[in-house]
């Protein structure tokens, strides 16, 4: 297998968690983001979107969604499963993949591109040219908030997103609530939950790269 | 289990193809998206998010995604699979699912509801308000020409999405381009590969509905 990634972006984040946390190692081709090298080659024979991570298998097959990554992964190293334990685990941490995925990264997303002169004209990822939508940074700014209020109430009494063990919805919010970085955006003070959780998370060394 | 849900809308309508296909059967309570009964009793205190569908498990526990609830029906029935039989075709019936789910359906969305007086500051979905963005209309409808000419080249000489059979990649295509009915949009004339597919996939009776 073959990995085309740039580490300390937020998706391809996600999945370098879960390999640390799985002890998987797969050889990788750096494509550095801030140097626009997506969309050139060799990144845009092998994933015509752009975009990274791009996970080829050794049928040659590539994969570009982290979550489907992690579904190959999961099946090929079962050892230690990130996605669930049981049939209602397994839909949980889909359930809240998808939620802080959806409400948490992508309003985030939102703000970053749209109100980041560095990305006029790519207002989304990928070779398409979007113009930026000045309204979806304060759109954005008020969904966070929105999502950090889940994410606290979730949290309340749990150690974890889901049930009681470590799993990709614990990774998916650790890469979401670290992206805030990206925008200078605190996470508030009323989601103590979030706070604490979220230092508890600090002390993987799979969270620290 | 009891599902709250509203066939004709698009995301309910993913979950019933799936259930058609798989011969499942739950007890639903009917929630009239058209007159805005998501916004109270009894979703609301079912799935604060208030959107459907909504599943109850028999635990008590709530899932409100489409790929959550259809992952938790797959592994109670997992007679004729919907997700992929290996993990390399269920990896990618992921990717295509989240594709067509971001790149397809989502952008329908932001056209129909950005555009749509009834929608007024009801943008996206939930009880929070936000303000319609005209621009996402324009945006909306570059997004879904460049969906759909991707799906085409996905279908090229292909009777399914993923593989070679009918599949969730299937069910949110179909849910997807039927979606595109309620902003008058054809499907282009060069996507000869989607109108193929799309009229082979009207002789299956679940996508009848």
């Amino acid at each position: 297998m073959l990995l085309y990634t740039y580490p300390p972006a937020p998706n391809p984040r996600r999945l370098h968690i879960f390999m640390a946390e799985k002890g998987i190692e797969i050889p990788t081709v750096q494509v550095d983001l801030a140097k626009g090298e997506q969309f050139g080659e060799p990144l845009r024979s092998v994933n015509p979107s752009c975009t990274v991570p791009a996970l080829v298998t050794d049928e040659g097959v590539v994969l570009a969604q982290v979550s489907a990554i992690c579904d190959y992964l999961e099946e090929l190293y079962p050892e230690r499963p990130l996605l669930g334990r049981t049939p209602l685990e397994r839909a949980l941490v889909r359930e809240w993949t998808h939620r802080i995925f959806l409400e948490g990264l992508m309003a985030i997303a939102d703000v970053f591109r749209n109100g980041n002169p560095a990305f006029a004209k790519r207002a989304l990822p990928g070779p398409v040219e979007l113009e930026q939508v000045p309204a979806l940074v304060e759109r954005g700014m008020k969904r966070i908030d929105v999502f950090l209020h889940v994410l606290d109430a979730q949290l309340a009494g749990r150690d974890y997103v889901v049930g009681d063990a470590f799993s990709m919805a614990d990774i998916d919010a650790i890469a979401t609530c670290d992206f805030l970085g990206w925008i200078r955006k605190p996470v508030p003070d009323d989601c103590g939950n979030v706070k604490r959780w979220r230092e508890t998370m600090s002390q993987r060394p799979s969270t620290r790269a």
